[in-house]
């Protein structure tokens, strides 16, 4: 059904800012984006970023609109996992199927690039403008440059909230009643470091990887940008024997990484300048409902659902929100009220389960991956899913290769749970992994369900 | 220990605030109360209140600063509870062993009176005074007409945040990295309503109960007031067959009334106009964590912790605050970041125990009063209780008519019902739920424990 075209305001100019503000003018729409900062464009990025793995849902999203080749031209496709344990080779473990890969990309190369493309596509900008009230029965809202000075007065007929998971927006929605509304942080906090290109231009680490170096309770990821850099993010807690806190000086940092990591400590450019120059960033989930009010605002990516990185699936969730969106006004035409409506109640379960299986994620990275018997487990799931492929999904790869809802990920991971702590409990299992009997079983299990 | 006199800023002269400041007056600190609303001794009280129950917690946090008698004159022992159940007579179960009650008092005259009190201590109360922003380090308050008009700066060595579920203090702190936080609204709403007294000050219905009309999806309450008249409140799912939504004409509140609640309706005084001219509210369960930012400002009763009403402990709760608060200031006297963090490490988990027992007799309040195998547990339970009482106290009592902490009741409590979920599997228990058996199974659960 098309669409009246309607005056709309986006705030963010962030990846689901910029994305929504290219779909919304194919549609014909009038749309100007509001961001409190300068243009990403002319400065130096913030040094406080974990590279994206741009998965299924997020290229479905670009692939509609046309963009999945440009923004292919700077990403790297990493197909498995590289395990970096100390005094053992790195051991590789494949994501998926032949040709299934997740995509490694700069957020703020992604970020400029978006905007360039949204502006090609007619959006107006308005970056720093800071939006410091809005009225959402009136599609109001009020910029200026201190909260306390004068404010000018934009009238929109839709206004969308994409300004993150600290959003002004939401915020306002947050004072009134009935809006449920959570922040959890979690203990763990990160800080962006990087490994730089060879003279050449080549990557000091292979190319196609995720590379991890697991340490328990803390971990360092790297993942290679198109310069021949890693961007390298080390999780760590905040507090505790081992933490943020009990790094405080050059030494310290020196040997923290002389002892946990000390095979890539040399790569890594700069690091005791960087370790104590970069912030030292948290992260937090955030749930909240409703997500819009009336016909005239929503909610989109972060603002309305903020999830903990470990799952690689923020961007690509809020980028399913805009593919979602896109589908409802194809639906519904002018009746906004049905559009928002419905995008909330069929988005709102499906935020609800990437925010638990990335938080369980986090669990499983920090406590679970030095567990051998959680190891055996993972293996028995791995060797049943190689031989019966149609009837045991990993959900690791529903959730990243397909575009089925988040929601049934969770449901069916929970399914396979139940299943293989059964199939754990069994006498000498340690021995039977592969055996005909164990598989008999969980065939058995999977049919009782 | 004692304590060097301090100037200290309370934000809100609910009773909380308007009891930390009687507290802090004992003390010897400066104490100045910020309030925005006017002072509610001088204006009619809003409608929209549910009557208080104060039980053992908030009169042993009065006890100690000489209030229990005082207050006492302004409340009236409740001793059971009285069920009104159409076309049935009214029957009456008792809250606790003989000489146990909950007490009812008006919001209105409690707090007013609580202001008196801490007026002729030496507080100094500032009304109509709006606080729009707080400097937590700093410990300033920046008080003004409006959010965008001239402010005034205070400083102050301490503030307390008792501002409330919607508090201001603690939305400062909110926007904090690492600070926890959540509101969730339940579907139900409430509505107050009034029986007065007759021609001569008696009471309508027994004074010495709390009524309650029990209707499955909803229920109307009852508490008396000392003037003879009654303050109701009617719980209503705000959305629904039987909904405030779906009421919406003078008829049709009549109709309801005449439905559901035959026997008291002629009772009810101005019952269609109150009904329409009276808000709707609603009801949140608030958690949030730190408490507390460095030695200069603390959150104390709601602003920390709201919860639901359905146990009838929010004010107790706060008034505990301020107990246990008052014994950490003699333990360890100047010692500010001492009392501040043990204040929200204590009373923390008690908190969330007490937000989710009350959000549990809210579900069971609802959907549980009219399954008779709950009922059947209940007389189960009430049965060994009596018969060994020192084996098991039941959890209403630990909350109501004890100063143990809440954090145990709750804990109690899961073991009490995983012990009656095996009883309750008993064949044939609905005849022998009084039987030696029964009995004897439940002294061997409890000694497995």
């Amino acid at each position: 059904m098309a669409q009246t075209s309607k005056n709309i305001a986006i705030i963010g100019s962030g990846l689901v800012g910029s994305l929504l503000a290219i779909y919304l003018r194919k549609k014909g729409h009038s749309v100007t984006v509001f961001d409190r900062r300068p243009d990403i464009r002319t400065i130096k990025f913030s040094g406080r970023s974990i590279n994206l793995a741009m998965s299924n849902r997020g290229w479905t999203a670009l692939r509609k609109v046309g963009l999945e080749d440009p923004i292919k031209q700077i990403a790297i496709p990493l197909d498995k996992r590289a395990m970096h344990v100390n005094d053992k080779p790195v051991y590789y473990q494949k994501y998926g199927k032949e040709g299934e890969a997740i995509w490694s990309i700069s957020r703020g190369i992604l970020n400029k690039r978006m905007i360039d493309l949204a502006e090609e596509a007619g959006t107006v900008f308005k970056f720093n403008e800071k939006v410091w009230d809005v009225d959402l029965p009136g599609a109001k809202i009020y910029t200026g440059e201190s909260e306390k000075g004068e404010w000018q007065e934009y009238q929109f007929d839709v206004i969308f909230g994409c300004d993150g998971a600290f959003s002004r927006v939401r915020h306002k929605m947050q004072r009134r009643s009935r809006f449920n509304y959570s922040q959890n942080f979690i203990d763990v906090g990160y800080k962006e470091l990087t490994i730089p290109a060879n003279a050449d231009g080549t990557h000091k680490l292979d190319k196609n990887s995720f590379h991890i170096w697991p340490r328990g309770e803390f971990m360092l990821i790297a993942m290679p940008n198109i310069d021949g850099s890693f961007t390298c993010t080390l999780f760590l807690p905040f507090e505790g024997k081992v933490s943020f806190e009990s790094i405080k000086t050059e030494q310290e940092a020196k040997d923290f990484f002389k002892e946990y990591f000390p095979n890539v400590r040399m790569e890594i450019e700069d690091l005791t300048k960087d370790f104590f120059n970069h912030p030292t960033s948290a992260m937090v989930t955030m749930k909240c409902y409703p997500w819009t009010y009336w016909n005239k605002v929503a909610l989109v990516g972060d603002s309305a659902h903020a999830i903990v990185p470990f799952y690689g699936q923020g961007m690509n969730a809020g980028f399913e929100d805009i593919f979602v969106l896109d589908q409802l006004m194809d639906k519904y035409g002018d009746d906004w009220d049905a559009i928002f409506d419905t995008y909330q109640k069929v988005r709102k379960p499906n935020a609800d389960a990437i925010a638990e299986l990335s938080y369980r994620n986090f669990v499983e990275m920090s406590s679970k991956t030095a567990d051998p018997k959680f190891l055996l487990q993972k293996k028995i799931e791995k060797h049943f899913a190689s031989t019966h492929p149609e009837k045991w999904v990993p959900v690791y790869s529903r959730v990243t290769f397909s575009d089925k809802p988040y929601a049934d990920a969770l449901a069916i991971g929970d399914q396979q749970e139940a299943i293989m702590q059964k199939v754990m409990q069994t006498p000498n299992i340690e021995d039977k992994w592969d055996s005909k009997e164990v598989e008999e079983m969980i065939l058995g299990l999977l049919g009782d369900q």
